[in-house]
């Protein structure tokens, strides 16, 4: 199953020469979902070779450019290219305002239907699920209304071993118990240890996209043994109290945010230009939470 | 003084791996003005190196996304960047509303002034003038409203030579008359050759950007003699229809209205991403108008 997180941007407001601004493909199965689409990401995508062929649902956090700029210029190039399926936009409202005058200005009408689902705070919670993957939003605390994004893979069933359903003559109620992890007893009345049964399924993983907030530790519990968090780091402690008053994180705050979480990986970006080379803020976070990576264009991380 | 011109972009709609969208700079003296704006300019803009400190007029020849959804971006960090001299915007009326609403969502005041001039059929002639170079607005005939631009440098005056000034005695007024090209004769009464009094200055030069547009002869006389032409050239001659069809023009159409104009340079650019190389569009277009150029990023054309 995969299950894979590629950076395709990872400055703040102001891109540089290494980072453009923040955009993040997470592949699942045969779904990929848009995280954020900031300025060139369809460039992004072009240049890491994602296809987009299996993208349908896009996940805007909040409306300052850096993370939604993209947007019209990626739509216009999959209707420019034909696209037929339908899109999902999950936005804050004034996304959809902001797409149709465009599209009105420009006297285009799409070759597919764009989908948007309003955000707001009244409605934190599931977004989207299917058969293998849930999405949830939570509100965060930046300056204009701006939202995280929760994945939760969902608990396979156990796979039970032909071997074991014709030794022991399984009926398919049999089965749904056994994968339910009810205990079973033979024809003898004696139990049959679990794992003879069945092999248990990989544990359900998670991801979680925490946009830009000010530290913020009623996150924690919402994140909680997440298995991959990207949390944004823009600053560093050299910098903590310009991170407050702008409702930004330091390095070293998404690193106790992680450590509090119990998260398993901590990946962090939306670094400040002022950072030439983010190892900086690397290594603070990492005084905390020894287990982070820097967000780097085009690197992809297994959740 | 420089007058040159820096292609930061130059494919049509969908950009491809080795072409952003439209944009150029032209540098005139101490002016830079921006002509489009395309998805990543700020981006192309670092990457060539573009300080943008005399940037403070930027023209947008229509509303299709290729050709302005670089400018919020932009505009946006300038604003970081604390920029404080007024901006000039030349387009379209409907880019003012696009851009006040995106920085409505954003909650954000920039920290200059825009100003924004509206293009329409009915206002097209001069836009801006300084003292070296005047700005000019043409019609053209796309899909929507689309306008070209016209950069005519001002003919500057002849240099009075020191030495004639001191060998003849010359008046202000003997100077300002010599200036303006009248004869001058000598106390005796003789006349003295023009060109052992004064320098000629050199002669005025004038650039062309004709954006998307269907293949229009009206546009001739409005950029006779033009020194340098920037002219759109989506396709090649095998989609001649198409390019009709879709208010474009093919490269060797350029070359036709290059030719019937008496233009010195062409430069070909806009090109549809079907084409991974753009040769074969410069190979056509030189057939008719063998001095043509390709518009490739980064490369700088002098006026």
């Amino acid at each position: 199953m995969i299950f894979s997180l590629t950076i395709l941007g990872c400055s703040s407001a102001i891109p540089t020469q290494n980072r453009y601004p923040s955009a993040q493909v997470l592949h699942h199965h045969n779904n990929q979902f848009l995280i954020d689409c900031g300025e060139g990401t369809q460039m992004q995508m072009q240049r890491f070779s994602i296809k987009a062929s299996h993208l349908n649902h896009i996940f805007i956090s909040h409306l300052h450019g850096d993370h939604y700029l993209g947007l019209m210029g990626l739509l216009s190039s999959f209707h420019l290219l034909g696209r037929k399926n339908d899109l999902h936009i999950y936005a804050p409202p004034e996304l959809e305002e902001i797409i149709n005058i465009q599209k009105a200005v420009a006297n285009t009408v799409f070759s597919f239907n764009t989908i948007f689902h309003h955000l707001n705070n009244q409605n934190e919670g599931l977004l989207f699920e299917n058969e293998k993957i849930s999405v949830y939003s939570i509100a965060l605390k930046h300056r204009i209304p701006t939202f995280g994004f929760v994945f939760r893979e969902k608990q396979k069933e156990s796979n039970i071993y032909k071997e074991a359903i014709s030794a022991y003559n399984l009926s398919i109620d049999d089965i749904k118990d056994i994968k339910n992890g009810k205990e079973y007893y033979d024809k003898k009345g004696l139990l049959v240890p679990h794992n003879m049964l069945c092999k248990p399924s990989e544990k359900a993983k998670s991801y979680a996209y925490i946009s830009d907030t000010v530290y913020d530790e009623s996150l924690v519990n919402k994140i909680e043994n997440i298995d991959v968090l990207y949390h944004e780091a823009t600053f560093g402690e050299d910098l903590r109290d310009i991170a407050r008053e702008k409702f930004h994180s330091t390095a070293l705050q998404a690193a106790q945010i992680a450590l509090k979480a119990k998260v398993k990986t901590l990946i962090i970006g939306h670094f400040s230009a002022r950072y030439k080379n983010e190892d900086v803020l690397l290594e603070e976070a990492r005084q905390v939470f020894p287990n982070t990576y820097s967000a780097v264009e085009g690197k992809v991380f297994p959740v």
